[in-house]
């Protein structure tokens, strides 16, 4: 099978367990529920339960038994974007195509929609916590990495650096923390439900998540609006700390290839993996 | 030992464990941690780890071996006050006596610190949930009870309900939800932990939560706002769903007594208990 076949078997399962779970969430009031699903079901390329899904199947589990982990994973994601659109923090006006949830539902029910996710995450996480000593770990990986020393810390430097002058070594701690910290999780969380290489796993998802967002910036700089579905150039609008504003563009496109052979080398440290090195591929590529 | 000492026992523990647990919170960047600790360290009564360290005593638990939980309550207790207070929601300036925390670290650090400590919550109940069996029931429980079919759905229905003509009806939906949730919370997770009735805990917790609410929309009316250490009168200019409003004052005086007696009854049938019955005394009678 080949990598795009995968992806969309991976992504359709997706769609549909978290569909499901969309269905099935009854909150009052109403507009608590629409505007959580408003974001959980705006589409997006699912990354994260995608590479869950594929770093299970790498080493050797099955990945249709998982969903409800992948679920929390993105319940996480969601609420983070949320959040970080909002006009105190980085003030979108678009997500993925679409107006983001405080244009469509207000500040508050964003605010308490973002609550809601995570929350919502938090429910799951216990809920498989008590399937298995592994699962417990793996929700204890997930809610560490979603927190005040992973995706959060890198969130608040992300809000500190911002008009400042930083260098490398502030860069790589954003990058580590606000996309590195959730795009790692889901490769460990795979290794410790299989019992894999927990450390090599965080190695490779490590440098995936670097490639991920030094990616992310260049598109900002780059990239069509259109394709993105966002708009673009903020970042050096709003004086961002980016691989851009530290290496300019050239430097940043190298560093870029760079961070991308290395996956390459992890990867095959990793026991190597058709499916993950072609994420590799689709990471540094991307126009979207 | 009579109740003020009791009391001062629980809160002394309480007080040493969460200061204990803000001086190992090391993250990064530094003005995280700080808003974090600067609402966790705000003060306040307690009243949902005093609660739960009274119930974990009248079901013969022991209350010293729970801490990690009772933080785990004050966290998602302090973001959800971390954001009510944000200008998109209720707009408060002052918490407790202080400047509400957006005042002091800016509304994007605010809206981080919340997040922060619900994501800590998640981390502390994950961790408690591989002590036992019961443990991991009870931390369901606290996450249920702070979810989208808890707590934040009680802070949903009240951003819809104001400004607007509701009932009976909706207004028991709002206490039910956005105060009953997390104060029936630890009286029903000591019941889950001691092995005791789950049942006629909840149904005190409810009805505790209602007097709560019913006293804090008083108390909005006609307190101290030097004593309650926040700006007063908000729900009338807000024109939120308050029973002063759906009642007129005497009324709710009448249905506070009620409730207090209900409690009382409830309590009883819970096996009677001292230190509870004086909590609902003291939520009754309390001028903060």
């Amino acid at each position: 099978m080949n990598f795009r076949n995968k992806y969309d078997e991976y992504l359709s399962f997706f769609e549909g367990e978290l569909k499901q779970f969309c269905a099935e969430m009854k909150h009052f009031p109403p507009v608590l529920t629409e505007s959580m699903r408003y974001s959980l079901l705006s589409g997006g390329k699912r990354v994260r339960p995608v590479l869950f899904f594929g770093s299970l199947s790498h080493f050797g589990g099955d990945y249709t038994k998982e969903a409800r982990l992948a679920i929390a994973l993105e319940c996480i994601h969601t609420y983070s974007l949320i959040h970080d659109d909002l006009p105190a923090m980085d003030n979108d006006d678009f997500r993925r195509g679409n107006p983001s949830n405080h244009k469509v539902f207000g500040e508050a029910n964003a605010i308490l929609a973002g609550d809601a996710l995570l929350s919502e995450a938090m429910c799951l996480l216990l809920g498989e916590a008590g399937r298995s000593e592994r699962h417990l770990r793996a929700a204890q990986y997930l809610a560490d990495a979603a927190g005040a020393d992973g995706m959060i810390a890198g969130q608040s430097a992300d809000l500190l650096y911002t008009g400042r002058t930083g260098d490398e070594k502030e860069l790589s701690f954003i990058y580590a923390h606000k996309t590195g910290k959730l795009l790692t999780a889901p490769i460990v969380m795979a290794a410790i439900l299989c019992g894999g290489d927990e450390k090599k796993a965080e190695e490779f998802g490590e440098a995936l998540g670097t490639l991920f967002q030094l990616t992310d910036d260049i598109l900002d700089e780059k990239g069509e609006s259109a394709k993105m579905g966002k708009t673009l150039g903020k970042d050096r609008e709003e004086d961002k700390l980016t691989c851009v504003k530290v290496y300019g563009m050239e430097g940043a496109e190298l560093c870029a290839d760079r961070t991308a052979a290395h996956c390459h080398a992890l990867l095959r440290a990793l026991g190597g993996d058709g499916f993950l090195a072609s994420i590799v591929d689709l990471v540094r590529t991307r126009d979207n």
